[in-house]
């Protein structure tokens, strides 16, 4: 199976496709860096649905999700968010737990692997 | 490669296979939630046994896990449940580490991926 | 697609290969535990290369990476370690949260996927 590497850096790609499998990596916000745990999910998904457009799918095709919360309690806010983004009968498996991320303005981070 | 998702629902799928790949949500107690670490992850690993089943597949074709686990001090007795529960000769990679879950009742969640 | 596993214990495997996808298991340090992070870290990748080249691959095909920290604060540490052993133009996706490990003397965790 092929190796397809998209916005590769020097540290990491944010996009890696093996065959038909499409790896992004985690994002967390920028513009919405320190703003409401909504507008950071707002920015990600944003974010998420122009790596997967750039990859060749979409959210349709969402296989695995990943969230990491600085505070876990806060989950329903982001869920408000998730559960408007998410595609009705294509949903992907999901864990959810609680991280502290890279600088203590960033609230969230989403991990996602889609179809191609 | 196709995709198939079963107990869709309007936020996750439980299991999302993608060609020979079985993807599961990460599950957490239920009926147990509150007691024992061991008592919570036999739930569990009953809970995976069953999504796996439904999936067509079974525990002696897991590919990886990984748990996350509300007190990392209290590894050896998940390992313990753990142990008695994987197929010699056909253990998953796996990683282990802490995070605070969806529930301070919550003690334990794992996420497992498989063949099919 | 077929499973193989390598360095099978009656845990966890430390490699599982399906199909063209490489597992590997989460790895810490051990020769090093209890020094550096950087030290550490150095310790870690140099165990992923041998756990690669047992799975008849290498860091050039490296598609995702998760790399726990005990205290994501010392991240920049990490990631000078990180940034000189990845093959440029061949990074993987990746994402960096901070988790506690087992025991208080491991100060970091990796696993990575890769493509054979």
């Amino acid at each position: 199976m092929t190796i397809k590497r998209l916005q590769v850096g020097p540290r990491m790609s944010k996009i890696v496709i093996h065959g038909d499998t499409v790896h992004l990596c985690g994002v967390t916000a920028d513009k919405t860096k320190g703003q409401s745990l909504a507008e950071q999910t707002r920015e990600i998904l944003g974010v998420i649905d122009a790596l997967l457009a750039e990859a060749g799918t979409d959210k349709s095709k969402l296989l695995a999700a990943t969230i990491w919360l600085s505070d876990i309690r806060t989950v329903d806010e982001m869920n408000s968010v998730w559960d408007a983004w998410v595609v009705p009968g294509a949903t992907p498996v999901r864990a959810c737990i609680e991280a502290l991320l890279q600088g203590p303005e960033k609230k969230i981070e989403i991990q996602v692997t889609a179809a191609k």
